[in-house]
């Protein structure tokens, strides 16, 4: 999909695309997958990718050490998917489109049935913070 | 290029790209193209477009308001760019590869034959700040 999309990776960066499946294992439904570009402790850049009907469950990033959470633009590259935002309802997203989803601020989202490629821009990623609405989810991938 | 490289605009980002020919006057040699899809208090990503050849001078981002300065990722997508970087010198950049820079640290970039597609993920971006090597520079482009 990301050879689709025409994002080129570098062999270190294909061989670490995060599978991200929440500890459902459910991952043809709920999961995602992921490319960090870069996260520094100002800046992250991701490539999330979606199979087809694919979600990410609801979340949200709260604040951290005196910062107000990640701050997180969506942008749609490929396919569509369908954003939900607290206090802003449904976001359809089809290539070029975008949203900015601000701190603290719950979200889920689900690729349409062509899956899709959605680039993420944001302040600091921390994973391990993350607050799922889903109380089973565990964040950090447990690998075998 | 930005059609060749895979990356969708809206209709409003279109007819709003940005071109920088820092007051030179020789756009084909010294500036370049660019679409800012995010910009707020805390991230900024921008896909930037160089021609054949082209050149951003050098510059650097000074620190602002008890921030550092600005952090940038430069991450190639197409084409080849050669990126300057003080203290770090040449480092040339493939489809795939990127590099960060650093606050306030000077640099410039030219790309190759084919021209380049470089996507930048940065803490905010106040361009009206960057300090230019050569002093004939005005960054803020004048519109007729």
């Amino acid at each position: 999909m990301l050879d689709e999309a025409g994002i080129v990776l570098t062999d270190a960066e294909r061989a670490g695309i995060e599978v991200a499946d929440f500890g459902l294992g459910r991952l043809d439904e709920l999961g995602l997958q992921l490319v960090v570009y870069v996260n520094s402790d100002r800046v992250c850049a991701k490539e999330l990718v979606l199979f087809p009907g694919q979600s990410c469950p609801e979340h949200r990033h709260p604040p951290v050490d005196g910062s107000p959470g990640k701050e997180e633009t969506f942008r749609c590259r490929t396919g569509s998917v369908l954003l939900w935002v607290d206090g802003h309802g449904e976001i359809p997203l089809r290539p070029g489109e975008q949203f900015t989803i601000p701190p603290d601020t719950l979200h889920w989202f689900q690729a349409g049935e062509e899956g899709s490629v959605v680039s993420e821009f944001s302040s600091t990623s921390r994973d391990d913070l993350d607050v799922f609405t889903d109380p089973r989810i565990v964040r950090a991938p447990a690998v075998d």
